[in-house]
C-alpha cells in the first residue's frame, strides 16, 4: 500500500503541485478542494497520466464535519495519512475596517484557523498512535505582521501561526512533524491570483516579472521544498521556513 | 465634561486598577465586566470615594451587540470615549488537544479576537471623526509564541496581535493610538489568578514571590504604564511593549 | 545627595533631552558626548538655568578606558549612578557593501555593541552590589531587521539587541532594569539628523512633516517615555518598547 | 570543471558533512578549518574514497586576509565558488559578565560577525558579476534571543543575523541566495560538542538522547537541508529556516 498525502486546498497552485510532487515519489495523493469538479478531475487524471495514484474530493472545509469526514474516509478507504498538506487560504482582498463585516471576519477565522484546528484534532490522535506523521501548513506574510485593509486575514493567519507553534510544542516529541511555511510573495496560480486579477492582468503580471515567470513563486518549485520538509530526518526538523522569489522584497523590508 | 476611559474587562486586576488610575487623573471611568454586580459596585463606589467619577455595567462581551451597545450608550449618555482599555482575557487553563472542544476553541476566539474586532469596528469610526483616540489592548505571552496545552489561547491571542498591527497600520496616521501590551507573567489579581488557584494557593504563591508581593505583576503598577501610554505625545507613540516582574524569566528565555 | 543619571551620547536630540528631563525631577544629569564643548556647555547651563544639576564631559567612547573612567569618575565625584542612558548611535548613512571598509564595519561595532558591553561591565557590578539600577538603551530599526546599504549599522545594532537581552536575562532578578528602546523613525535632532541633511534640507523636512513638527520624533517627548521606564515599579518592568511618530509606518510595514 | 562548494569551518560536524554531501553530488568540496591537519586530511581522503573531489586548507579565519586569500586561491586554482557554506561558530561556553574579557567579547565578534562580513565582501562581488551564487550561513539560537552567561555569543550572533538580512536585502535580486540557518539544538559533533564535554560525557549524552542518537542534530541529516536550500529554484528561495531534533524544545519555548 502506498503512503498517503492528503492535500486540503488542492487547486492549480501550491496544493495541486504538492500533490503531484508526492504522487511522483510514490504517494497516493488525496486531493480536496471546495469547488470546480472539472479542475479537480483534470488534476487527478493528469497525475494518473504520469503513473501516479490520486483521488479527488470536493469538500467545503467550513462545513461541519467536512474535514473530519474527509480524514476518516481517507484513512478507511485509502490508507493511513502520512502527510497532510494544509493549504487553505483566507485572503479576501483589501477591505477597509468599515467594510469588513462580522461574517467576513468570521469566515477568515473559519478558513485559516478553525479549520486547521479541526484537521489537527481529527488527524493528530491517529498520527500519535502511529508515532509519526507530517503536517505541512501553508501560511503567509499576514501571519508575521498586520497590514492595513487586512484585518480579517491578519487575525486569521496570526491565529494560525500560534496554533502551529502550540501543536508543535505538544506533539513534536511524539514524532509528529509540523512545519509552518511562510509563502511571502505572489504565487503563479491561475486559480487564485489569476481569478482575483482576471486573466489579462494576470498574464501581464507574469510577464512583467521576468521572462522565466520566476518573479512569482512557481508552485511546482514550491512543491520541492514541501517534499523536502516532509522527508527531513527527525534529528533535524524544520518548524518554520520562508519562501519568496529572488526578486521579492522580504516582508520585514516592505 | 470629563474625558472618558472605557474599560472592557474591569475586574479586580489590571482592568479595575487602570480604571481607577484614569479616574484619579480626571477621567470618567466606565467599567464593564461580565459578572459579579457586587464586585463592580464596590469598584465604582471605591473610585467615587476618592472623588473620582465612575459608572459600571455588567456586559457579556460575547453576546451579539453587547460591546457595540456599550460603546453607543457610553458615547450618548456619558461622553466621547477618549481611551478604550481592552482587557478581556481568554485563558482557559491547560487543556490537551483532545479535550479542547470546538466550543472552547471558538470561545477563545470570540473573547480574544472577535470581540476586539467588534469593539474596534464600533469605536474607531467615531475616533476617526474626532481625529484622535487611544486603544490599549492587554495581551499575553501567548500572542508571541504557542505553548503546549494552550491551543485555544495561543490561536486567539496570535489573532489578537496581528489584528492590533493591522488596525494600527490603518489608523495611526489618523491620530488613533493603539498599543499592544504584552503582560508576560502572572498578575496579582484575586478575580482571575486567585479564582483559578483558590484562595489558599493564591496566598501561598504571593508570599513565595517575595515579601513585597512584587514577583507577581501588581495591577496598580501595571496601571501606571497604561496611563503613560495613553498620554504619549503623538510624535513618540508606542505600539508594542512588554511588562513583567523583575524576577520573571521573559518568554523568550522560558 | 541627588540621584545620578548618566547619559552617554548627550547631544541635542534624545540624549540631551533625557538628561534635562531627569534633572527636572531632581537628578544630577551627567552628560557625556564626543565633541562640541560649546554645545555641551550650553546644555549644562540651560539645565542649571532651570535650577537643575548637571555636569558635562567630552568623552570619546571608542577610546580605551574612556567609558570605564567616566563611570568611575561619576561614581567617585558625583554619586552612585541610578540610571544610565546609553544613547550612542552608529548610523553611518547608506553605504554599499563594496564601499563598507573593514574600518567602518568595525567602528559600527565599537560604537553600538562593544561600547555598551564596556559600559555594562563597568557599571553592572556596582549596581549589583546596590541591588538596583536602571539602564536605558536607545536602539533603532536596524536592531530588528537588516536593510540594504546598512551592513555595518545592522550588524552593530543586531548585536546590541541580543546583548541587551543577555544582560537582562542575567541581571533583572538582581534588581537591575535594562530596557531596549527601539526608536523607529527620524528624530528631530539638529546635531545628528540636522548635520546629515544640512540645515536647509532639515528645515524643509521638519515642515513637510506637519505644522507641529510631530511627524518626526520630538526628543523632548521621547524623554517622557525614558523617564517613565526608569520609574516603573519592579513588579512591572518593560524590557522592550518601540517609539515612532503617529504618521510613520512601523518597520514591519515598511 | 566541477562546481565548487567552499566550506569555512569544516570540522567533523555540520561543515564536514555538508562538504561531503555536496561532493557526492558532483561538487568540488573546498574544506577550510582552523586546526587539526590530520582531521582535515582524513576528511579529504574519505571524500576522495567515495570518488568525490575535495581539497583542504588550514586557515585561521580571524587572521588578516586569511578568508580573503582562501577565496581568491579557490577561485584561481580550483574554480568559481558556487556555494559558500559559512559555518564558523563562536560559542565559548557559559561565562559570567565579570569574567567576559574584552578579548573574549571581541573574539566572538571577529568569528561570528566580522569574518562573515569579510567573506561576503570578498565573494559577493564575484558572484554579482556571475549573476548567481549561494551563501549558506549556519547560525544558532543566540541569534534569536539572548541568554544569561552568553554575552559574547549573543552579541556576535545577533550581529550575524542582521548582517545576513542586510546582505540578502541588497543582493537577492542580483541572483545571490543567502540563507540564515538557525541550528536550535546540540549537534552530534565530536570536534565541538565532543571536545567541550569530553568523550565520556559526550557518549553518555548521545545515548541518553535515544537509541538512534537522534535527540541530537545528526550532521549528515542537517547536510540534506543545506543541500536542498542550495538547489531551490530562484522563484522560491528560503532566507530563514530553523533545524532541531524532534525531541528538542524550540528556543521560544525554552
Amino acid at each position: 500500500m502506498k503512503p498517503v498525502c492528503l492535500v486540503i486546498g488542492a487547486g492549480a497552485g501550491i496544493g495541486g503541485n504538492v500533490g503531484r510532487r508526492f504522487a511522483r515519489e510514490g504517494y497516493h495523493a488525496v486531493l480536496a478542494r471546495r469547488s470546480n469538479q472539472e479542475g479537480l478531475d483534470n488534476l487527478v487524471q493528469s497525475i494518473r497520466g504520469e503513473d501516479g495514484e490520486a483521488s479527488g474530493f470536493l469538500v467545503n472545509a467550513v462545513k461541519e464535519n467536512s474535514i473530519e469526514n474527509l480524514i476518516t474516509q481517507t484513512e478507511t478507504e485509502i490508507g493511513p495519512i502520512d502527510v497532510m498538506v494544509f493549504n487553505l487560504g483566507a485572503q479576501t482582498g483589501n477591505v477597509s475596517l468599515e467594510e469588513t463585516t462580522l461574517k467576513t471576519f468570521e469566515l477568515g477565522w473559519r478558513l485559516a484557523t478553525l479549520s486547521l484546528f479541526r484537521a489537527a484534532s481529527a488527524l493528530i490522535p491517529l498520527m500519535e498512535n502511529r508515532g509519526k506523521g507530517t503536517i505541512l501548513v501553508t501560511s503567509s506574510t499576514a501571519a508575521m505582521r498586520g497590514n492595513p485593509l487586512q484585518h480579517s486575514h491578519a487575525a486569521a493567519m496570526g491565529g494560525r501561526r500560534m496554533l502551529c507553534q502550540s501543536l508543535h510544542a505538544e506533539y513534536a516529541s511524539c514524532g509528529i512533524h509540523l512545519a509552518h511555511i511562510i509563502v511571502d510573495g505572489m504565487v503563479d496560480a491561475p486559480d487564485t491570483l489569476g481569478r482575483i486579477l482576471g486573466s489579462e492582468r494576470f498574464q501581464t503580471l507574469r510577464e512583467s516579472r521576468g521572462l522565466e515567470r520566476d518573479g512569482l513563486l512557481l508552485p511546482e518549485e514550491v512543491a520541492e521544498t514541501y517534499f523536502h520538509l516532509a522527508h527531513q530526518h527527525r534529528s533535524a526538523w524544520t518548524h518554520e521556513i520562508d519562501l519568496r522569489p529572488f526578486s521579492e522584497t522580504p516582508w520585514w523590508n516592505s
